[in-house]
């Protein structure tokens, strides 16, 4: 498949080498056409990565990732251009975090609305799937880092836009039995707000390797 | 040990009744002195359990629990009086959901701040503790409902404090390797926030009995 990777940091590049071993032909896309990280990326692997502007790399992508900081996830998307979204699976992976006070951080959008929730207003067309981000990156793409059954959590208001992100995520590794779905996008503000309680844990725990599994 | 139970409703009267069972000395506190529901839970039970006012039911205990609802708890705090609780554990199992716009709740405070906060700089003579908020009423008294590990999670700025709350949730069911140390009392918006999330996997459950086991 062909697939965009919006975002250059370390949840970008994690997801982005993940997709290219699994066989995806992936474009990293970011604000400039010379981003020295993206082509540094693209460099490490053959004629299947590459990198572009977020408008060329949602132009090239099946698949649209959102992996880019949260609080400039609107701006991003909005240089990929909705034209380029329109009608594509849009997967959803960043936390609006909002580290101007210093740590811990707050949520620049929260409580009865979210992230996930703005991209899919904004982007109407767009076929918003939240995932991924209840966890550190190495686990999103490694699930067999943390030991013993935990579980990824998927939202959105598109059962079909749901099952293709599903498909990926076992592609990636992930058990059918491990990722739980939580219904439409406006669950996305549970999955933002579990972010505030991960990072307490992170603390707590002395490394962001981990995830939950929910016992019943 | 004599213990303040303030509120009436499916947490306070199960806290209230496992702290009866378990041997201690328990007054429910409640707005008026006649409330139906507290007298009909004190007459369950025999001279260990009775039933007072806010402020009444303060003055007995030496560990007061807070089980009001989140939106009303400081004004409740108020009623049983800043002295009332001087010096005192106060175990904050409360959450400050707000149902005035429907399901799901939103927080009447949350991302940057909490209610466990809230109570600690109003009271802060009391030894706030935040802990049990994020599961339903039956699984805080009978963690044994939900099979497998799981967890319960304390905060609060008194290590001392949190030291008693273990031993209170020890002798109510929760292993010592169920307790886990999240920090000071601001962790609290890090477990109120989780409710958010906690709301959305009741829903997909299709069921309140439940908890997280945080896998490392």
């Amino acid at each position: 498949m062909r697939i965009a990777v919006l975002g250059t940091g370390t949840v970008g590049e994690a997801i982005g080498s993940k997709l290219v071993e699994v066989g995806h032909d992936v474009v990293m896309g970011s604000r400039s056409a010379g981003n020295e990280k993206a082509a540094a990326w693209a460099d490490r692997f053959d004629e299947r990565a590459d990198h572009a502007t977020f408008a060329e790399a949602a132009a090239h992508g099946e698949l649209v990732v959102n992996a880019t900081a949260g609080v400039g996830s609107l701006e991003a998307l909005r240089a990929a251009g909705a034209d380029n979204l329109s009608a594509k699976v849009l997967l959803d992976v960043a936390n609006p975090l909002d580290f101007s006070g210093g740590f811990p951080p707050r949520l620049s959008v929260a409580n009865d609305d979210s992230l996930g929730e703005q991209i899919q207003r904004e982007f109407p067309q767009a076929r918003v799937v939240k995932a991924l981000n209840t966890m550190t990156a190495a686990v999103m793409v490694d699930p067999g880092l943390v030991p013993g059954e935990h579980e990824v959590f998927v939202a959105g208001d598109d059962a079909a836009a749901k099952q293709e992100v599903s498909a990926l995520l076992e592609s990636i590794g992930w058990p059918a039995t491990a990722i739980r779905d939580l219904g439409g996008i406006s669950a996305a503000r549970a999955q933002e707000a579990y972010v505030l309680f991960w990072v307490a844990l992170m603390q707590a725990n002395g490394t962001p390797v981990f995830n939950i599994h929910v016992a019943r």
